[in-house]
């Protein structure tokens, strides 16, 4: 990798997006993510060696929703390890649409952690195995993140268990393939939680650092995760983090990443830096429509990706 | 139709079918209905002119279950008439097992009135219109069975209850497409219960009689549903009453019916008769093996369908 | 049935469906059916009797189309009988546009002889157990139609040809399941002179007689196929007759019957009539628009359906 | 990466594998594939610095199959560059099984160059682009292999021909989407001379070097392709190079590669080495069972993937 001056680059990619900066349309199936400024754009990279770059809206919250899996799973990992896997597969999903379709077809395994059936069958997982679950689960992102003031978003949990009949039909198929072995509202309640979690976009490079640093914390070096475990989730953020867009998003980015329909990405570049974007519009695919273009954009310039 | 000895008929039949009186096996997923012994086997016809003609366990009551599902349909249409069809179609399924995939494809609206998930929008149809569904419900059994005494059997609406898994997905799916507008408890209380009648050979023949006489009822002469009407609830039995094996069954009997996975099967030839047989051992399709063979050597030794 | 004067009821149905004659466009995929009038309404009534009833344009010619494949698997059913079902099933599809679909996920045996895939199989058949297939198959049309003067018309065949390549996909896929053994190119040019053939709506009903007269010629007695098999090739099309409008055809009509893309339909009252009908517009669903809504008045009017 | 013994990594990994060698059957559908000893294991590891490490029957020529679907790809993308992902997509396919139904769904545009569709349109391109095509694409692969002495294996493209059934019925699908521009028999002779082609492991870790140079020819420093389209078929090979088991494969080894059905697999670690392996046994996906092991234990004990 050459010597990259990110501030440029940064600066440089901002104004080379300005003419798109109003495609697509914020989530509106979630009511309290509605609120949100639509023109919101923010940038955060951090590296391994502790140097950070950022512009624009970086230091503002938004709702992580669906990159919160890739906590659970990480969470459910350390937990019960290998076993996991007998519970949740790691295949591309094939499509977007069509995840009861495939639920039916392979007999109540999700195909993977960050389809919404895979992330109900970790919460599963994890009510399961640990004492508190969802005190447990926060504490985890808190210390991923090294920062204790992280918390649920009730309001957004709640929002979202009102529209969420589609992941009832999920969990009561997978319940009917014996896949679920716990109170299903119990298990629903921890997944809206889960998604529920509120970060900016330091706070989410910070959380996912440990992914491009072999499972080790970065300030505490405690082991979050061992190197094969940490290989293993990037991975699966490689080819299942964007939905049916997962192609399309290495194709372009050639980085392992998860999106979130409250508009943010994370990404990182294993044993190099982490990065997170945010802008609330989304394409048709349901990813942020200017990170995925700013993603694409930074790895271009830089000339920088694992392939 | 030439004069028929239908005693003679059945005991031809019955001696003809013993040496497969052994094939297939009982419903084993609602436990109540384990505890039938496999080897009954009745038949009760019933003609327009009032005569019987019956073999057998044809006294014997037992779970008519799907079977329900004729009845439900029939009131629904009394209730609403044609605006029915909006909420669900008169198509055959194409197969059992993908109801959840259709369901999807086609936005939940079920294929028609007898899958699963036709039935569970017809009972939420009667939730919406009717004071006090599920005594109305009982009432219209009672009245096209001409029987009072016929009740709903707790312990088998509870028995799936616990087993329902399926169905909830089901129901959640229809609802997060908008086709489910009452409390989802309700609608799947009903929806059990419904499947819970218990009925003898004799009584099922007799609670059939008004779709073969265009309508009316046998013994009171009141319209329960008009003679268009009755064509078309023949019709979609016709169609859709056998789940998968709908054209085994019109092919082989020739007649509208429904079955049940109680091993009973109900058919009639309109402006004729009604048939009822019971036999608990199911095919792989879910149908009385029994059953289907006793009702095609019925048609064949009286040469006699609707076709 | 009541007495009935279909002279005055078909000039009741004409004047009632004006305001909608120009409802649905013609098919437009087949070049030679493109230079067809598309105001063009006939209809022609044949009871067993030997009376005729008929009004608008009856006596003009088209191209049946699908309609053919009921006379396909007539003689296929005649010259191999039963065996015929081991290649290809009797259950409704399901749904028009997933042939290939259900093909795949059921092994190459298509669901019924009228979707495409299923009389590519029939005439697969005809090829290897007749001598010379296509001669011996217009013999029998024209026997069947107690017309000796009806021809292929191979403008039309050949035209299919050039816009055959879903048909291809589908013998393709279905040789490579093993359900063809012969010459695909042979096989395919048997199936489009079939569908090629023209005849008028008094022709149409005249050649579905056999089927109404359980399998026996109305004018030489021949039996043409057994009363069972002419049951069963009637209950084939009333659950397959119409593609994924079947239901919708035997709700609202009643009778089994068989459109084409050429704008005609034939049905029939076993023991009673045949009626051919011809309007060249067609619904989104292939069928003619007119000519379902003119059978559906019919039954209707007349107040007699086989349910 | 630390200092890496590949001879004694090969020596263990061959040793740990012996319990396990006879797992497994080779490909029985082309008849060609049935002559070869089950029994072979090789590996080749080139480094980018020219350094190769070997063992077994690393010497030994056998069909490369669909790996060759890399060279076809890149050759398109050299030809007409990002235009050619108008007719075919980056995603992953979701399932193996489902070609046709995906196809159908997705109006003929495969899901990704490396499906049997996806290939097949790519070969159509180069037909379209190229004036000797055959000629033309056997020189590009000689040239990335700096091998002048490859060859297409006749009797191996005749073999797979006479058992082409399932690819006529991709093609005439697509063509009839319009995605196929060409005569279908020219495009599928290009097809299965491209799958011919046979190459040792050295051979084909050579062949692969430009993909983990950026695009560039490691003797002659020709550009083959640019480090941006470099980057991309790496992607592709990552998402899609596995069939239905490339979570699988990325999951336990974590580089990109391509698999085919004579054994061979060939991985590559971008700015590193190329690696390949043989073994014909193939696991329930169709990938090579000791194939997948070998470099699932290489990546395991050199601690070295791209994630």
């Amino acid at each position: 990798m050459k010597q990259v001056n990110y501030k440029t680059i940064f600066n440089d990619i901002f104004l080379e997006l300005k003419p798109i900066e109003k495609k697509g349309a914020p989530a509106s199936y979630i009511p309290e993510l509605c609120n949100v400024d639509p023109d919101k754009l923010g940038i955060h990279l951090s590296n391994v060696d502790g140097e950070h770059f950022y512009q624009g809206d970086s230091e503002e919250r938004f709702s992580i929703q669906s990159i919160s899996k890739v906590f659970s799973l990480a969470l459910a990992i350390r937990v019960i390890g290998q076993k996991l896997w007998t519970r949740v597969g790691v295949e591309p999903s094939g499509s977007a649409f069509n995840s009861l379709v495939q639920l039916e077809h392979e007999e109540g395994i999700p195909r993977n952690p960050f389809i919404n059936a895979g992330a109900i069958v970790v919460c599963d997982v994890l009510i399961t195995y640990l004492q508190d679950p969802k005190q447990e689960l926060l504490d985890f992102i808190r210390k991923v993140a090294d920062n204790p003031a992280l918390q649920y978003k009730q309001s957004v949990a709640e929002s979202e268990m009102m529209t969420g009949d589609r992941n009832k039909a999920l969990i009561y198929l997978m319940r009917d393939f014996g896949n679920i072995h716990n109170d299903v509202e119990q298990v629903l309640d921890l997944y809206f939680y889960l998604c529920s979690i509120e970060m900016n976009c330091r706070e989410l490079a910070r959380s996912f650092m440990f992914l491009a640093t072999h499972g080790m914390d970065q300030s505490s070096g405690e082991m979050i995760v061992s190197p094969s475990q940490a290989k293993r989730i990037n991975t699966v953020m490689q080819l299942c983090g964007f939905y049916d867009e997962a192609g399309e998003f290495s194709f372009k980015v050639g980085l392992p990443g998860k999106s979130g329909v409250g508009g943010g990405i994370v990404a990182l570049h294993p044993g190099k830096y982490t990065v997170a974007v945010w802008s609330p519009r989304l394409n048709g695919k349901g990813n942020s429509y200017m990170g995925m273009k700013v993603l694409e954009l930074l790895t271009t310039k830089t000339e920088d990706s694992i392939f």
